[in-house]
């Protein structure tokens, strides 16, 4: 059975293919905090629910003035929208790409976006070999002049590797000289401990090819909200897309979830911490397995790629299923393969058991 | 001083321009139903606050279900959206319209929606020396072949008036032999006595060239969940919009609220009670009033025409304001002008206050 996870979000059709409770599904493949949803976020909605009558802010002031704060960027230069998936998808139809050249593996949602909007996609290949590094000389000889449009996701879901700041200013220099938008999703770069080497929010005046894509669905778990933002300092681009866009595509909950989650210090420390930590953990046990490859990873989930060849990753997704663990097969991922698997950290005792099952499997 | 208050949305504008706080103010010009928010739905919301942390169902199945026992027609003809502009946006730049026909005065969001997707609107009036009657063989000689998309609202607003179901046949009729697709705006249906006479519901089946469009920022008090949807039987246009959308446009706040809000029989009544006694005890007032004319209206909201030419509707807004009353000056729509306005119906003491005030400066 190939089980399509790719947005993390089926796990209504894995809980009736395989009879199990969703709330008993330990779920390793959809990439979100394990803390679980700020109890910040929670009391201001049960605490303002009659929130309901009003219409959002058309402006959404105290959104943007929130994130603001939260990204050290003016506020003019934030686009809020119905997750990050409406702001890839109002970038893309604005600048219209004949060709995108999208670095891979990555989210299916770019490539989608490309087509919808009558251009093609060319995936360039991350170097497994060299830990899914990106080749820059390479890149830029396949920045051709039809290509409008480069995509890159920072650090790179499901890879987990991340370019730093000095490889994105050489990316945007060369694209700027070629006149080639840059589209940067930062969705897992909060996750990060080295959020200032890796992050280009600081480059975003400089830089008007630029265009930052961030979430709350992951470092937040809030996909049920659908709040997202871009961050863009090109005028001409944000006048656009704010041409285009529904008014209130952020409904009022959203609106008023994100006004709190960003000042939200405690939740979002806590979350550092337990990623560094378990993240340092897992990789120090898998550094000493002999049947896996690991990868670096900047962010809140491993990929491996097994060196078994008898075993593949759509058996060890099955093998793990009977305890209720879901984790990514990576099969579908371009570049991939069978031999790869994905999971994100949850909590300490949650890991240990996909660890020491991992462990029996492989081991 | 233009309150351009086209949404309802405005509020916080008139309250900093007028130094008035904004629970104080008595809004008229929402349309928004006075019962406010249905307490089921805020329980609902408040009884399972940790959705956040789940995607919505990308299907929208139990949504849908539920929107389809409400209409009486099939949940596979049935599309969900962020409010019903996102339905409106989809559906014209899907149809790409080289010129769409509006029957108007209208919402102005169809003709930037028609703008958007680079077609050009014409502007159809109503005929207000008859009540806004549309003459339909005025109308039939106005689609000429160049126009693909009819665009109306029905109770239109802001004149309430309304076609009947026989009338709306004639016109699919005519624009089916002609090629034309038709948007029916069903915003305020449900705010009306004879909804089965005016609502275009029971005719989606024959007619492949029909789109309609729900929302429920107005009945159901909602404007802070984004939750419209709309129903139309081609399976080309359904298929397009749905590859087109993105898929979480609806979050898990509004998903929720609406599996619930359909069922709330006891408020769908209360409400229909309320308005058609309210509209009733008004209309029977204003009829009697010299210096004003009136049209008939459907709708939860009643559109004046005043005849005093010393008297404006911007100012007669002015005047109201200093009593925290909020009405529509309707100056800005096409073909009207500076002697109309509109007001919506809310609750008896309200509208007794709103009445008597308006007396006392028109007659």
């Amino acid at each position: 059975m190939t089980i399509n996870n790719q947005h993390g979000g089926n796990l209504d059709f894995i809980s009736k293919a395989y009879k199990i409770s969703k709330k008993d599904i330990i779920d390793f493949s959809g990439n979100i905090n394990p803390l679980g949803v700020p109890e910040s976020i929670k009391n201001a909605i049960i605490a303002n629910i009659d929130i309901i009558s009003k219409y959002p802010d058309i402006k959404y002031s105290k959104l943007k003035k929130s994130i603001s704060d939260y990204i050290g960027v003016p506020k003019d230069n934030i686009i809020t929208g119905n997750g990050s998936t409406e702001l890839i998808s109002l970038f893309i139809k604005i600048i219209k790409p004949k060709k995108g050249l999208i670095i891979s593996p990555a989210y299916s949602e770019y490539e989608k976006e490309i087509k919808l909007s009558g251009g093609k996609s060319i995936l360039f290949p991350l170097n497994e070999k060299e830990g899914f590094k990106l080749n820059l000389l390479e890149l830029f000889d396949a920045l051709n002049n039809d290509i409008k449009l480069l995509v890159l996701c920072n650090p790179n879901n499901p890879t987990g590797s991340a370019l730093n700041i000095h490889e994105i200013k050489k990316i945007l220099e060369y694209c700027n000289s070629k006149n080639i938008f840059v589209m940067v999703d930062e969705t897992y770069v909060e996750f990060t401990d080295i959020n200032k080497e890796i992050s280009s929010i600081n480059l975003i005046e400089k830089y008007k090819n630029l265009f930052i894509i961030r979430g709350t669905s992951k470092f937040f778990a809030s996909p049920g909200l659908r709040l997202g933002y871009a961050v863009c300092s090109n005028d001409e681009i944000i006048e656009k897309i704010n041409k285009n866009k529904d008014p209130w595509s952020v409904n009022i909950f959203a609106e008023t979830a994100g006004e709190i989650m960003f000042n939200d210090i405690e939740f979002i420390n806590k979350t550092k911490i337990l990623i560094k930590n378990e993240r340092t953990k897992i990789m120090n046990e898998l550094k000493a397995w002999k049947n896996i490859k690991l990868y670096e990873t900047q962010a809140n989930f491993i990929l491996i790629k097994i060196l078994n060849k008898a075993i593949t990753a759509p058996q060890i997704f099955e093998y793990l299923i009977k305890y209720n663990i879901v984790i990514r097969d990576a099969s579908d991922f371009e570049f991939l393969g069978s031999s790869f698997l994905r999971f994100c950290i949850l909590s300490p005792e949650d890991n240990e058991l996909l660890i020491s099952k991992l462990k029996l499997i492989l081991e």
